[in-house]
């Protein structure tokens, strides 16, 4: 945690740059496309993603990380929405680290101080709030690392091998467990030094991805670091299966029906 | 785990009792009615649960236990489905090890034998499929206990206390996490057994509810008893959020849809 003379400082104006990570493979709702051009609510799950980031005022700039299967779909997309704080959109790799990397390199090329303000967010999870977004940017003044967390519905338990089987070993206490989300926010200087340490670890490039994405990087590369926890709500959800993108659908109308009011509340003042 | 010849004797013929716990008072949706008489595909939650149960042929006893709220509407969908397996409708407790102690104090009343088997299950948990409660029934010829548990989509972690804050402890390792789900099976001498140890225990009663449920009991309280683990699948999903029931919606149509397909089928074939 960081004294609050450094809070003070901390507060000086910092470029806050969103990274959204679409350069995953999955098909598994449409063999034609990735999830993350699925459309919901009549936009494309990166769309939404983008617009979250976009829209939020303490956001100075965006950067999409992508495949050569969707780089099309994207661009597309930004030049039709005239979003005007994206600033790259960068090739992943192969895991999400390497997406991750990808961005952090063009980043450091690009000259962005260590001060800077990083929040990175999976696309597939589309309707992340702005509440959601602004208290990532906020805790920073606090920690150089914060990750959105939800506790489990169901409880958690761990499993253990009998024979040629899995039992089960041990319920977890409620109590301090959560499911980790995204956005995953970090001062830049905190996750180059995490991945520095973690490319250096020849057990980081063996086993593809660490669980817990970057904050998984941070806690175990940086086991120094406090990992501040902003909580999330059922809007942080991920699209993984195909009921998912029933409730996301139903997120979407609710999304629409608030602009819709607050357009309307605008009219009414005017 | 058993041996085969007590493998082969454990498949003879034994009640194959479900017992359906409909007694929580969770009025998220609705504020006039708890969540397992709310409407799904023109169904209520709880006769979705009960039909599950009263279609699979292993079944052979169907409990359900309500509280005074919901009695009356649970009553009134036995009678007009005319389910046939449905021997009592219990009273339950405050707390959901109270509910399931009822169960089986009337069970015990009722004389069923140690080897019965006996499948507890969550009411906002409506589609469990065929498959799994088969599952469940025919892995209690090899584990005294069994419990039907998913992968978590998101990864788990742990938390500290930072000051007055909570902080990230630590990102779990993917491998052996798993969500407790139910159904969640066993024989009846063995639930029995874990449930007289834990009455017992002071802690038990102050604490009100155990992690994992019944599994948190069996596993605390028995801990010597090796528990067997079913796959679930995104049907055995809780009813937990309103988005939940869009995704819920969308399920009931699949089913809907099978079962028009079955009839057909049936029909070409008469």
């Amino acid at each position: 945690m960081t004294s609050e003379n450094e809070r003070e400082e901390n507060r000086q104006q910092v470029p806050v740059v969103a990274v959204i990570l679409a350069a995953g493979e999955g098909t598994r709702f449409d063999p034609d496309q990735p999830k993350q051009l699925v459309s919901v609510g009549k936009r494309a799950v990166i769309d939404w993603a983008i617009r979250a980031f976009e829209s939020n005022a303490q956001v100075s700039d965006v950067v999409v990380v992508v495949n050569s299967t969707v780089r099309g779909s994207v661009e597309r997309i930004v030049e039709h929405e005239k979003y005007t704080k994206l600033r790259l959109i960068v090739n992943g790799g192969k895991e999400r680290a390497d997406s991750v990397l990808e961005a952090i390199n063009a980043l450091r090329s690009a000259g962005i101080p260590a001060q800077a303000k990083l929040i990175i967010h999976d696309a597939v999870r589309p309707f992340v709030s702005q509440t959601t977004i602004t208290q990532c940017v906020d805790e920073l003044d606090t920690y150089h690392a914060v990750v959105v967390a939800e506790p489990s519905a169901d409880s958690i338990m761990t499993t253990r091998d009998s024979g040629d089987r899995k039992v089960v070993n041990a319920v977890l206490p409620r109590e301090g467990v959560m499911r980790v989300q995204t956005p995953q926010a970090f001062r830049f200087g905190t996750i180059v030094s995490a991945y520095v340490a973690a490319v250096a670890d020849p057990q980081f490039n063996a086993e593809g991805e660490v669980p817990g994405g970057d904050t998984g990087v941070v806690s175990r590369y940086l086991p120094d670091e406090e990992i501040g926890i902003v909580a999330g709500s059922d809007d942080t959800m991920a699209i993984v299966t195909v009921h998912d993108l029933a409730a996301a659908e139903d997120i979407a109308k609710a999304e629409a029906l608030s602009t819709v009011r607050s357009m309307i509340g605008k009219m009414g003042n005017a």
